[in-house]
Formats: C-alpha cells, structure tokens, sequence
C-alpha cells in the first residue's frame, strides 16, 4: 500500500510518500497561517504534488487535539484549523481517503514501527517538550477514546496532596500536581530560575546574570558539560516523569515506554533518573517486558506517522466524504 | 452461543450457564482451599454438572493476577492455585475452550455488558475493597498489556511530593501515593482509627470504646446515619479516588468509569465527591461524554463476566490444550 504522510507543523508544512516501508525524501514548505483557506490550499497543492499513481490514503498530523471522525481541530493554537473539518475537506478534494490525528499520537505511531512494519503492539509515548504530551498505541493501534480526546499522557495527576481528599483544582491547566506542571521544559525553566536566583556564582546563575533569562536548554547544555547542579535539575525531571511512567507502566504493562520530545535531547541525563524511579513504583510482576527508551524518530516522526496512520486506518475503514 | 462462567472465590465458587443474554441459576459450594489438586477437582466436577449440550466455552475469574495465556495465578494468596495452569489443565478435563482472568477484569466486561450484550466499548472499572483493583475494557475487549499483568488500576500514583524527584519506595506495595494506599478501604480504615482517637466522644470514638477496633465499615455505618465526622472521611476518600479516576478519564476518555467493591455501598457518600474531585481535574474537551457511576451488578458479577469472557474469547480463539 501506498500512502502520503502529512506534518502540519507551527512553521513547516512536510509532506512525504510511504511505499513498501520506504518514506520518500519530503516537501518542505513554511507553514500558511494567514487563515484556514490558504493553509487547506497549500496542502492540497503538496499533497497532489507529492502523489503517485499507486496513493491510496492520506495521513495527517497536526498540532492540536482533534476529533477523530471529522478531523476538526479542537483549538487553533498553533494552525488556523480550529473547528475546519480537514479530514472531509481534504477526502473531498483529493478523492482520496483522508484521515487527521494529533502530532503526539502520530508520533507515536511511527516510534511502534520500523520499516513501516508494526513492530510493538503495546507502546505508550511521553513527549516532553513545552508541555508533556503523548500517545497510546495498543494492540498496534492507536488509542483514543470515544471522543478522541484520549491519551493525555501529560495531565495524569502524580503529585497532589491529598491528605484533606483533593485541593481545589487551578483556574487552568497544567493543574498543579500534573505529570506536565512537574515534568515539563517549562518545569525545567522554573527549576532552572530558582537554581540560577539560589546560586549566581554556578553556571545556570552566570547564564542568567549574562543574558537576563535561563531555561531549560541551558540546564542540558550545563549538564552536558558536566554541571553537578544542571545534572541535578535533569534527576528532578527525569524521576518526575518516572513516577509518571510508573503509572503508566502499571496500567498499561507495555512492551516499550518511549521518551521524545525537546527535552529528551538530554538523553540520559533525564532517562536514566526516570528508568531507576520508575522501577520502584512499579508493581510486582507487572512491566516485566516493558523497556524505557528515547525516541527512534527525529523531525521525520511527523510525517512519517500520518503516513502509517492512512496505511492503518486506510485499510479498515469505509471512505468518509 | 451458551458458555459456562465460574467464579472461584476465597470462600464460594459458583457456576452458571450463560445463553442468550440470560444466566442460569448458579450453583454455589464452599471453595475447595486444601490444594490445587483439590480446588481443580472441584471446579472440574461444578462445570461438568452445570455443563449443557450447547456449552462452547468456559470463562473462569480468580482472586489473582494471572498469566492469560496459561491461566497461571501469580500468587497464591487467596486460592492455592499459584503456578497451576488453570486454563490448560481445564481445558484438557473438560475438552472444551477455557479461558481463566483475574476477578476484577471478568467485573469489567460484565460491567460493559447488559443481558449478555456488549453496551459499552470504553470502560474502566475501579474496585475499591480491601485494597483497589480495577479493570479496562478498551475497544470492547479486556486490556491486558503484553503479560497480561495491566489494568492494576489501584497502582497509579497520584499522592507522591515530587519537590526534590521521587521519594524512595517503600519495600512492600502498596507505595505510599499510590491510589490503594490512599483510597483503599484499608485507606478508610486508618482514616477512622484517626478520627475515633481524635475524638473519643463522636460516633466512631465511641464504636472504638465500645468494640475496641473501628473499621471502614463503621464509618460507612455512621455516615448513612448522618454522622458528620464520618461523612467527611468518605469525602475524602471519594476525592482521593476522584483523583484517580481524573488520571483514568484523561488517559482513556471512556464512556464509563465504574465503581465496584466493599467500600462503593457507601454510594453517592463515596461517589459525589469522587465526581467533584474529578471534574476539576479532567482536561477541558476530554471526559465530555464520561459517566461515573456505582456497579450495577453485585455478586453476580463474578460468575456473569467470566461468562462474557468465554464468549468473548471464545468466539475468537482457536483452542489451546
């Protein structure tokens, strides 16, 4: 089966062919944001520009929460789709099947196969960038609910005090105690602020003192060097996330946990704390089989995932126009 | 199709016929515990005697994390049958297809069904007795994992202070922050032994002069009698839960959240708070169409879901002996 695979991304439209396990080089185009009509265009016009004569199903990922049926983004943050109904917009302008899901679960889809073959049945994705988001891919496809909204990976609560039952929830989310208030970049930033205001003579405090802002790419670039106090705020992180892992692991008992996003360019800085925290939380006799790895996939993860998403979903289901 | 459900408990087993959405009158003996030898016998002799001329397949549920494939209990806490493959030895006596899981997951699928029908395709069943267990229907089937060792539903964590990373664990589950250490019945036990030292002259003081001991039961008692103190003890059990099942609905925005054991006869004393806790929690556009709500089926449970589970299994699985 061929299929086209489509990353809608804040600046980068990419868009690829997927055939006998191979993807094709991609087309880059900087992202139309002007409005929904120029955006749905430009990616009508790469997709018939990438197609084949053997393209059966389109795959797209875009970075929002969608429903699943329409294909509608659920907020339009980062590309002017909120609300557009991009999977029968696109059906009925390619003739094609047409199928639209989030970046996360798309990504990782693409980390459960290798060679466009489904090599895990049961994969559970954190993807630890701005905010932690992720995807569940079970009995070797993805999971999402029964609106779609599903696999919230990052807003499992973890860290609550619950001696008094729940505290009152925060106006808005990331709420407190959330795997994405405590694992997240922007939790590493706020660690990071605090190290540098609590050590000015330490590397995160002199970065703060020379540029006025520190975050959490100077604490994997510091403990990447070797910064004692850096490699510190990384095991914070990583054990964080562990607990979170833990859970998921308990619940899931997956064949592999994976760990991608902006922040997991520390490796194992982060891994390894989140690894050895996991391991004490998990329950007996559950996750004997499972494995804590970083993402196999780097920026093609995108596109190569919503073309494995037409090939999975493209081969069950009816064309919906 | 006509199949056999066993339950085998720690003190009764029952057996009932289960064809055309309606289950038979179960026959009921007190379970066998001497050995495995003996406890195998006993349920080989129930099921042939329940046994018809249309039964396919054979459904069994026990008090234990089990192997599926084998249908290995993986302790032997409850019933001596830690290690025996219940599912082959069975279907080898019996020459029919047996499939055997653990008591929560078979409480489940029978949540998930009305009158032998599937009715809810996404659903997770939390079962809050002397400790939490739970299971998932995902997709219309049980969820498992890889081992078959997923679904531990009380395992997540969600009461952990993260400040510094993750605390040690303990040596023994369940871990201190885990939702069976919080929000168990034994959770409410220690709850009630608190609130009757701290004060001697209210309705759970004076159970504890009276008996010298208080129990979760007591607090459900006095709750129902309107008893302040006891009432917001389930509160804050109920809210602790809710937590929980916040984690649950954010992860698989099912169409049902459950609520089954012991401690869910305090009804709405216990699920009110539950719903509130979790409501605030839940990511907006997740959970839209999430029902929470008590078990509907009481002990029939047990004998009627591991019925669902040999038609399940059995309608797609070839037999294994």
């Amino acid at each position: 089966m061929s299929t086209i695979g489509v990353d809608v991304g804040g600046t980068k439209v990419s868009v690829a062919v997927l055939e006998a396990g191979e993807l094709s080089e991609p087309l880059v185009e900087p992202t139309e944001k002007a409005n929904a009509d120029v955006l749905v265009d430009q990616l009508a016009r790469c997709i018939e520009q990438a197609r084949g004569p053997g393209s059966e199903a389109v795959g797209v990922g875009i970075p929002a929460a969608v429903e699943f049926a329409t294909g509608a983004a659920k907020s339009g943050v980062n590309v002017p789709l909120a609300g557009v109904p991009l999977r029968h917009v696109l059906t009925e302008r390619l003739g094609l099947p047409v199928f639209v899901d989030n970046d996360a679960n798309v990504a990782a889809l693409a980390e459960a196969h290798e060679g466009g073959r489904l090599v895990t049945e049961h994969l559970v994705m954190f993807t630890v960038g701005t905010g932690v988001g992720g995807g569940l891919v079970l009995g070797g496809r993805l999971y999402r609910g029964v609106t779609g909204a599903g696999a919230e990976m990052g807003h499992i609560l973890i860290g609550l005090d619950l001696s008094d039952g729940a505290p009152p929830p925060a106006d808005r989310f990331p709420q407190p105690g959330s795997l994405e208030a405590l694992a997240s970049g922007t939790a590493l930033d706020g660690l990071a602020r605090a190290a540098a205001q609590g050590n000015p003579e330490g590397a995160l405090g002199r970065a703060l003192a020379a540029s006025g802002k520190v975050t959490g790419v100077d604490v994997v670039r510091a403990a990447k060097d070797g910064d004692e106090e850096a490699v510190d705020l990384l095991r914070i992180l990583g054990e964080r996330l562990g607990v979170g892992i833990a859970s998921a692991i308990n619940l899931f008992d997956p064949e592999e946990v994976v760990v991608g996003g902006g922040v997991a360019t520390a490796g194992d800085l982060l891994l390894e704390p989140a690894r050895s925290a996991a391991a004490g939380y998990v329950l007996t006799g559950v996750g004997e089989r499972t494995v804590i790895r970083l993402a196999r996939h780097g920026v093609e993860a995108g596109v190569y995932g919503a073309a494995l998403l037409a090939a999975q979903e493209g081969a069950t289901t009816e064309v919906t126009s």
